[in-house]
C-alpha cells in the first residue's frame, strides 16, 4: 500500500514474484481482471484459439501474446508470465508435473500465452449488487458436449452458484453485462439437465444437500479449455495452478457492457 | 418465396449459387447476420485469427471453418463458401485478380474460411429503432493504427454514417447491444480526430458538405481485416467482393445483447 502510484494489481504480482505472496488469487486486487493462463507451443496456436472461439461462452480469449513473448502488453504491460502466478501447474504428454512457482526454465521461442477471463472478474460487480460470492459455489464438469477443433475436445465445465430468487434474478442481469467474461448463465435449476457432475466437483469441495429456497444457476467456466488442453496431451502445457489466477492490470468494470 | 421452410437466408443462397441472383447483398434477407468475407492458408490463420482477436471492435469473427472445410458449419450449415457469395475478389501476392461468381477452382486443402460480422447487421434493428440506414453512410480510411499480428497491419477502417442529434443516441444505444458486431460508435463528431479520410471514401461515393443539424458518427468497420490481409500480400487470399457480403442463417437478434 505504500507504492505509491502502482495499481493494486501489479503490486501484488511484485509480491508474487519476489517470493512474498503464493497465496489463492481470490480475493485480491479485487477490480481487476483476474486470468486463467493456458501456454502452449505454436504448433498448437491456432487450433487452441480455434476452440475458444467455438466455445465463447466457456473461454473467452482477453489476450494472445506474440511467440515466445512472456509480456502479456495489452492487459499487464509491466508483468511476466513465467513469475508472476503464485503457481503454475505443468503438463507433459497431458501428466502433471510438480506445481512450480516460476516456469522460466521452462520458457521457449515458440510458446503462446492466453489470458481467459476468469469467473472471478464478476465477483466484485456481484458483491457489490448484494450476490454473496463466497459461498455455494463449486466448478463441475457436466455432459454437454463442446465444439471441437483440431485435437482439442471435451465437455462443458461450469461454475455453479446457488442463490435465492432475488439473488438469482440479480446475479443473471449482472452477469449478462459482462458478454465477453462468460456472460449469463447458461442454465438454471436442475444440474441433471446438463449432467452436471455433484458428486464430484472439481473445486469448491463436496456439495451437500440444497438448502431450502435456493436455485443452481451455472455459468460456463474457463476451465473448460484448460480441460480441453490437458486432453488433448500436448507435449508441453502450462496453466496456473487452481484458485492462482494471473491477475491483469484491466479494471473489470472495462468489460462491463452498459 | 415457394421455398416452403427454406429461410430466405438459405433461399438467396441459393439463387446466387445458381446464378439467379448477383446484386448486392445490401437489403437482402433482412434480419439475417451478413458476413465479411475472409479466405487464406492455414499457415496464415493464427496470425490473423490473433489481428481479429486484437482488434475485435472491427474484427467480430463469428466463424472460423475448419482447413479445407468450404461448409460454415455453424452459421450456415447448408452453405458453400465457394460458391455462395454473388461475387468474389481474389488476391494474388496482394494483387486484385478480375472479379468471380465462384472459386471452386481455387480452393485447397489448405484454405480457412473466417467470417467476421458486417455493420449491415445491425440495420435493421437501426430501422426499427427509427433511424435511416440507406443514406449519409460511407467507409472511410483512418490514421487511428490497429494492433498488428504477424503481418498483418493497417489503420482501423470506420463506417461513418451522418445522423440527427435524437438518432445519434439512438444509434449509439441500438450499436452498443452487438457487443460481438462492432458495438458502439468508436468515435462522433470531427472526422479529422481520427484522421478520417472524406477526401477519398473506400464506399459511398463522394462525401458532401454535411447539412445542418447532423453529426457524424464513426463505427469500426468489418473491412479492417479485409485490408489488412489485401496488404500483408499473401500467396492467396479470396473475399466476397464489395456490398456482396456472406449471408447467414444466424438471425441477428440472435447476436443482440439484453
Amino acid at each position: 500500500m505504500t507504492a505509491g502510484a502502482m495499481p493494486e494489481s501489479a503490486r501484488l504480482r511484485a509480491d508474487i514474484r519476489a517470493g512474498r505472496h503464493s497465496a489463492t488469487s481470490r480475493g485480491q486486487a479485487p477490480g481487476f481482471v483476474q486470468c486463467n493462463l493456458a501456454i502452449l507451443p505454436r504448433e498448437f496456436a491456432f487450433d487452441f484459439m480455434l476452440y475458444c472461439q467455438r466455445n465463447q461462452r466457456a473461454c473467452p480469449v482477453l489476450e494472445v501474446t506474440d511467440p515466445g513473448d512472456p509480456v502479456p502488453r495489452r492487459l499487464a504491460p509491466g508483468a511476466d508470465l513465467r513469475t508472476d502466478c503464485a503457481r503454475y501447474t505443468v503438463f507433459i504428454d497431458g501428466v502433471a508435473q510438480a506445481e512450480r512457482t516460476d516456469i522460466t526454465d521452462l520458457w521457449r521461442d515458440d510458446l503462446v500465452g492466453f489470458l481467459i477471463g476468469s469467473g472471478i472478474t464478476f465477483d466484485a460487480a456481484l458483491e457489490r449488487a448484494g450476490v454473496p460470492t463466497d459461498r455455494h459455489r463449486w466448478v463441475l464438469r457436466t455432459r454437454l458436449p463442446t465444439e471441437p477443433a483440431g485435437p482439442f475436445r471435451g465437455d462443458l465445465i461450469v461454475t455453479m452458484r446457488w442463490l435465492d430468487p432475488a439473488q438469482a434474478i440479480v446475479a443473471t442481469q449482472v452477469t449478462a453485462r459482462f458478454p465477453f467474461n462468460h456472460g449469463a448463465p447458461i442454465h438454471i435449476g436442475d444440474a441433471a439437465a446438463i449432467g452436471a457432475d455433484i458428486a464430484a466437483p472439481m473445486f469448491g469441495g463436496p456439495v451437500p444437500a440444497m438448502p431450502p429456497g435456493l436455485t443452481a444457476l451455472f455459468w460456463a467456466c474457463g476451465v473448460t479449455p484448460q480441460s480441453a488442453a490437458q486432453a488433448a496431451r500436448l507435449p508441453l502445457f502450462i496453466t496456473h495452478a487452481p484458485a492462482h489466477a494471473f491477475i491483469t492490470d484491466l479494471a473489470a468494470e472495462r468489460l462491463m457492457q452498459p
